[in-house]
């Protein structure tokens, strides 16, 4: 069945409102940390994995059978809707979205034609009807911001400099429009359609946003996941956005139209909160690599960003980024039976 | 001849008084970018090359010849301790540092002896001294900070999470601790050697701290960054302390021991002036990115950041990050023009 607000945490603490309990999921919770991923992914492309509704929605239970969490994740990739048109990009295992042929030049606007979810992509809708059937905590569906897609169709790759991608953004700023533009249709046509098939929540990831200047950001990025945004607003769902190296975008990150903004573990969440309007939720922010340091260590970090969380209701706690291949599963499930056990709205500064 | 602290723009800026003119240098201003490195550098490891005085001195001065710039760097790399006392590393072109045996267990340590200059690399003072009887501008030394060359000798390589370096950190910060220790005493024996030998001014790059959650930056990597640099305090040269993503422990860097600290573009100089001391120089900060389109939008680039900082005396401009292998020369000499025709101490809001 799909989630009753005035019960779920998670939705509570999107909107603001008092939760029942302190709400908590963690980002890349199905995947490679699990073996019993490992054990039916195969070796195949996700783009392949994603399209068969009964594996994928299957993923997406896998860590809410391991962990108490408040909330699913539609297993699926941002790269999911670019390739559905045909625009010719695969995810490699160990390096990430790869296209063959980069965007380079008009002519490859060819290869970014409209997104028409139920003849691209029904697979999608497929899976989340699946699922909201399965679930009693809220899925979140999700889109990749149109910059980060375009890095990736810009570049080729991943990248640590995303030199291609700001040469075309400084460079030929009219063609970069386009591209976003109809980057931000696919995201707002794959998002309604996650929606209109039982998604509670969505969440917008422009992961590399943070490699740019903010004014850069706020003149050729912004505008587009505005657009995204908006194009979801009279479904009323709660709209999360994330990325991360954010710390200076956070204040522009929260007028990009959402409830929520995910933080990295870079800023200290009381730091984050001073940057954003105090209606806006926060999502974060323990730092993927501490959940390997082992228990103790998870217990100390988590308690800080409780205690620097204070006594705000707008809080659901996660990683700051995706949880590590590395991580070990049974951490992951006492950190999450560890934040449900604090009191809400209250500060946990001597608790732990 | 060694540069008079009297006349060098750059030697005034960086102890906060009035330059006689905007100093300007280009991270990385040395390599790739130049043809003229391309034709003599050859493709042996950069580790071979520095061991070359005559080569080293000859890279070093490339750059100067083409640009005007307020200083010069050696040509030399972060790694060069380290490779220098055995540990197994090498640099490895398109990839960087690696290490085939990475620092795994306290067994390592025996692989990190101390640093002996005169013994383990004189080529460098030999450098230093060929350079400083060339240069009418000041040479700047430099070395890593232990953070930064720990995590290549951990990781084994470069990395885009430094998960197997926080592991250790917080894992075992005892042996961490001793492991960037004598990754301090390296620094400082190196930098001493270059000083002695006739550098005016050192730059210790952290360019990877900016992964790390502030609180752990304090805790485990700032104490050994600032024995670096009070290792050399006594010698009374400017100190500069570089990283990227740094935007979350700009004020934790200003207070390493420092008269200068580095920016990179995500934080606006304004803003960065905020989170320093008054009395702190800063260097920086235009996107290495934003020189491949080309004049007319570095021109705007470069005017945004000179208004940003108004009228303060201690700033050197420079770009955020190391000059792109893809830049062009023609432009950077450029932009060295650029920055030395705007007065010195004004507002340059409406000249440009």
């Amino acid at each position: 069945m799909s989630a009753d607000p005035t019960s779920s945490p998670f939705l509570a603490a999107c909107r603001g409102e008092r939760p029942t309990r302190r709400p908590v999921w963690f980002q890349r919770q199905a995947g490679r940390s699990l073996p019993e991923y490992r054990a039916i992914r195969g070796t195949g492309s996700i783009l392949h994995a994603v399209r068969d509704p009964a594996l994928a929605a299957e993923i997406t239970l896998q860590p809410i059978r391991r962990y108490d969490t408040d909330a699913a994740i539609l297993y699926s990739d941002i790269m999911v809707p670019i390739a559905a048109v045909g625009f010719g990009v695969d995810i490699k295992t160990g390096i990430g979205p790869v296209a063959e042929k980069p965007f380079r030049s008009r002519a490859d606007l060819d290869r970014v034609r409209p997104l028409e979810p139920d003849h691209d992509l029904p697979y999608v809708a497929e899976t989340v009807r699946l699922l909201v059937r399965e679930l009693s905590v809220p899925l979140i569906g999700f889109a990749g911001a149109p910059f980060t897609v375009a890095s990736y169709l810009i570049e080729g790759g991943p990248s640590r400099t995303y030199t291609k991608t700001k040469a075309l953004m400084l460079g030929d700023p009219e063609l970069f429009r386009e591209l976003l533009s109809r980057l931000a249709q696919h995201a707002v046509a794959s998002l309604r359609a996650q929606i209109a098939a039982g998604a509670s929540v969505v969440q917008v990831f422009d992961s590399w946003a943070g490699a740019l200047h903010p004014a850069h950001y706020e003149r050729y990025v912004l505008p587009h996941t505005r657009a995204v945004f908006a194009g979801v607003a009279d479904l009323g769902v709660p709209r999360i956005h994330f990325g991360v190296t954010t710390g200076e975008l956070l204040a522009l990150m929260a007028t990009a139209g959402v409830e929520v903004v995910g933080v990295d573990w870079r800023v200290p969440l009381d730091a984050a909160r001073a940057r954003v309007p105090t209606h806006i939720s926060l999502q974060g922010n323990l730092d993927p690599a501490v959940i390997l340091a082992g228990w103790p260590q998870v217990q100390v970090e988590a308690t800080d960003i409780l205690r620097r969380n204070g006594a705000h209701h707008g809080h659901i706690f996660n990683l700051g980024h995706g949880v590590l291949p590395e991580s070990n599963p049974d951490v992951l499930a006492r950190l999450a039976e560890f934040v449900h056990a604090q009191p809400v709205g209250s500060n946990v500064e001597d608790q732990a």
